[in-house]
């Protein structure tokens, strides 16, 4: 299963690249450490992956009921493999406090300063839920065991921890004691998405929970009714604070559960850097600049304030009549419909403006941008899984209500318009930054500026007036540029290139405002499935179709990665946007 | 889902090897072409997975009797999925054949020739398979429709093409007509992923029935008991045929998943060849040398032997009597244990060969190795998912009957072999080949025979006694054996490297027989759960504790995998013999 989606590695780096200065030191140190780099790898991928399979095994048992498995036991399981991370972290820290007179390769890529920021907010959001747990605890100390006190005190220990271990070390490429690294830092990677396995599974049953209560109204009683209650066998001391941190603690999960993502995503990355050669070369910093994107982000507010609406709404009527969760379902799809066209279109006038404006792709490695192309895909499929279940049900169907015929065009729609906005995402990351270093500037303006070439003092298309004299080694990608400018200096005809419909800061702006735009829709698309408005569920549709049980079992698989997938667009979206 | 699991890929490959011959053609030709490498990439990716999870859900909807979705449909989609390959297959072929004078680079590792034999030998399977179909589908001519006629028809055609294909274009290298190219490609990869899932999901449900049968017998009737039943509703004439012809293709269905996932393997490397530069340098042409194998070879002879005689009479045991069902599954744990411990062995012993030996390994980008690694870590976790499983059922089990202990030493080697079977079998596809070409070795001769370097005649450990005068660009990794020579020649002290305790040709002689060892023991344990032999249905244990739909689910979605791990390390270990 693993790669086969997902953009893969580019192939061309090294031909096509002039080659990073030779830096024999990682190479040299892997033949000397006792187990090579390939060998240290395959040691430590294994273990983080048994870690993560006992784990999910343990969530399936509590899931099932299994006999004999109780919360009690997986949480003393969670609560052990995050001690152990502790441990690892604070060792790690120490260690690189005592050698931090040492210089050591950074990844400029990873670990950007807005992902450090989005992971602390959400981990702010995790140590409030943290206390509500604790207080859920003590409403029901007298039959709770102690394993859900220490949990959630624990958890609390370790974000705080693990966000300060992010903000200091995300960017480290660790050259040294590679094996020990290595399994302290895939032991985190694996233990974080055991943490968000188990968010995503409470979450899960709180939905489905509330589902089957609803589905009654909207006259599918022949399907089981069984709800699926996890909760303590004693009453909880002071009644309503009780209630309130329920209901409390269920607004929270959304956000615990992207933290949770974040880290070992961001986890992720450092270990794939470990043993890592530095290509140099930091990336141009980006800034966040907000003038003139007030169109984009205009709309993309409305989108935002409306989607509020929508799915106030949508919480209040669905379930209390058949009536109401029909109009509920209708309004819902009707908004998505025309919320996903917007989206759509925007994509495809950015991946147009890039087709006009043509330019070769920033080929060099770079872990963090692969694995952010990867998980857009990967995620992606989640939701086709959703949506292709939808029309195959519509499809199938025998009696089909009139709100169900709004789901097909917006599971095209739902399809259709994520095609589109990881072609655009992933043609954007791979684009080479606009701005070239100030001396190459100098350079045109005094060698370009004497010939035929256009618009010199313009610095968007600098690439496209650079002289062949600029640069005596033909850098690659640029050949194409360097000819037609040479072409004009002999006074020749220029090749047929496609007029440029868009000028150079134009284009920027329009490419700004779309961006911008994506970015708060994706925002906006993120809320309804994370606070519980999901027609996958709500319409029927499909439950009857392919059966309750296998439906359920589809959508819960799914929608966690649907889910993620909306706050992980959002995030390359805005990285986008400071490039741009 | 993807990435994450796996080896992944090399980091230093740029700085620490010299850089391949320069070659623009390749990137110049993604920039002048209308969609640039990483986007044409992502637009069939997500073509490619589109397809897939349509497929999916189509399966998923025959196999759980959703209404409205018939054989007939599923067939009918799968037929049209390999006439849309078959099209575009001929195209290929067809442009391939009247470019023919063009020189086009070939990715040398790609497309063994013992890959491709394999393939085509499960393929002549596969075809003897749709014989069947076709027998059957006339059988049953009343009762059928023309779907399941067609499609086995179908089948054999795409089969013979594809097998045509696959021995012609495997190594290709396409560089022209890039989008139009990876869309045949990741269709037919998709495509052929789907035909083995349907012949797993096929290939299950008899499982699943068979095992509801025997179930009985084991005590656990408190279990749902309904056949999942698929058959015709009509008899079929010569009945005794026709009985005939379904038995036997049970028989067969185990080599058609493996022809699939084979085809699919390669179809998916050359996926991720498109647009590729090529590094040049073919490997050293490996050939299949029987001598000094005798001890591996017969020992996994034995093994092998053994195997057939235990599910031969575990499948004549199993589901007659409580008692017999006992014994059975008793004899076999005890016979995998002995198995995986001689296994566990080898492998260890093989990689502490390896540990004295320290020699740097291959980092060069090699698609075809990458893809081989990934697979063999992702699809044993499939495995594990079922072991780890066990364990925890057996840690919860309220009673154990005597039989269900042997499981846990069984579950515990199980996850223990695969993990040093594949550091192996990593290590051993990464080591740099152990002849140096014709001329290195003469040099070594001339130069290095005047010095004191020792044992110069033997040509397995060229490399540890190169001169450094030999190369005079210090080639990475040789960097210590040169140093360890130049100290020898000036008479300086050796470095503390311990000893070796295994002579080069005798090391060889060792890792040869481990390997032969290895390959035949892989192939005895493929046997048993390909041909119905599968304590994880049968000794009930699980079932119990997880219940027993939950834990059917677990088996159905990892066994598939767990199968194709042994299938696939047997070809690894192929793979290495022929390079030891």
């Amino acid at each position: 299963m693993s790669e086969g989606r997902g953009a893969p590695d580019s192939a061309q780096d090294p031909a096509s690249y002039p080659p990073p200065p030779r830096s024999p030191g990682p190479r040299r140190s892997a033949a000397r450490s006792s187990v090579p780099q390939k060998v240290a790898e395959a040691l430590s991928s294994q273990y983080g992956l048994n870690v993560f399979v006992a784990g999910l095994l343990f969530l399936l048992a509590w899931a099932v009921h299994a006999a004999g498995v109780g919360k009690r036991h997986l949480l003393s399981l969670l609560t052990v493999l995050m001690l152990l991370q502790l441990l690892w972290m604070l060792w790690y820290v120490g260690r690189s406090y005592a050698q931090r007179r040492l210089i050591r390769p950074k990844d400029a890529h990873a670990g950007a300063r807005w992902l450090r920021g989005s992971v602390t907010l959400f981990a702010v959001i995790t140590i409030i839920l943290g206390c509500f747990k604790v207080g859920y605890f003590i409403g029901f100390s007298e039959c709770l065991s102690a394993a859900e006190g220490v949990f959630p005190v624990t958890h609390a220990l370790h974000t705080l921890l693990q966000v300060y271990f992010l903000w200091g070390h995300a960017k480290d490429i660790i050259q040294s004691f590679k094996t020990l690294e290595r399994f302290g830092v895939i032991h985190s990677v694996f233990t974080n998405l055991l943490l968000w396995a188990n968010s995503v599974l409470n979450e899960s049953k709180h939905q489905l929970n509330e589902h089957k209560a609803r589905l009654i109204t909207l006259g599918f009683r022949n399907i089981t009714m069984e709800l699926d209650d996890h909760s303590p066998p004693c009453n909880c001391s002071p009644t309503r604070l009780c209630t309130a941190l329920m209901q409390g603690m269920y607004y929270l999960y959304p956000f615990t559960i992207e933290y949770q993502i974040l880290a070992s995503t961001m986890l992720f990355v450092l270990w794939k850097n470990i043993g890592r050669s530095v290509d140099g070369g930091r990336p141009p910093r980006a800034g966040l600049r907000l003038r003139g994107v007030l169109a984009g982000s205009a709309l993309g507010l409305g989108a935002l304030a409306a989607t509020l609406g929508v799915v106030a709404v949508y919480l209040v009527h669905i379930g209390r009549s058949k009536a109401k969760s029909e109009a509920a379902l209708a309004m819902f799809y009707l908004y998505a419909i025309a919320l996903l066209l917007l989206m759509g279109a925007a994509g495809l006038l950015g991946i147009r403006i890039y087709r006009v404006d043509e330019k070769s792709l920033d080929q060099s490695k770079n872990p963090a941008r692969k694995l952010d192309a990867d998980l857009l895909v990967g995620s992606a499929s989640g939701s086709w899984l959703l949506s292709w279940g939808s029309i195959l049900a519509i499809a199938c169907a025998e009696t089909r209500p009139p709100y169900t015929w709004y789901n097909l065009p917006y599971s095209v729609l739902a399809i259709a318009e994520k095609y589109i906005q990881n072609l655009f995402i992933i043609e954007s990351v791979h684009r080479e930054p606009e701005g070239l270093p100030e001396d190459v500037c100098t350079l045109r303006v005094v060698t370009v500026c004497n010939g035929a070439a256009p618009a010199c003092s313009r610095p968007g298309d600098a690439g496209a007036a650079l002289d062949a004299k600029g640069s005596p080694r033909p850098q690659p990608g640029r050949g194409e540029a360097q000819q037609e400018a040479a072409r004009r200096e002999r006074g020749g005809p220029s090749s047929a290139r496609p007029a440029q419909f868009l000028e150079g800061s134009a284009k920027k702006r329009v490419l700004r405002n779309i961006t911008a735009f994506l970015f708060l829709c994706n925002i906006s698309l993120w809320i309804p499935p994370a606070f519980g408005c999901r027609p996958e569920y709500d319409n029927g549709l499909e439950e009857v179709v392919f059966g309750f049980e296998p439906w359920i079992i589809v959508v819960n698989l799914a929608m966690p990665f649907s889910v993620f997938y909306r706050m992980h667009a959002a995030a390359s979206l805005f990285e986008v946007y400071c490039k741009i």
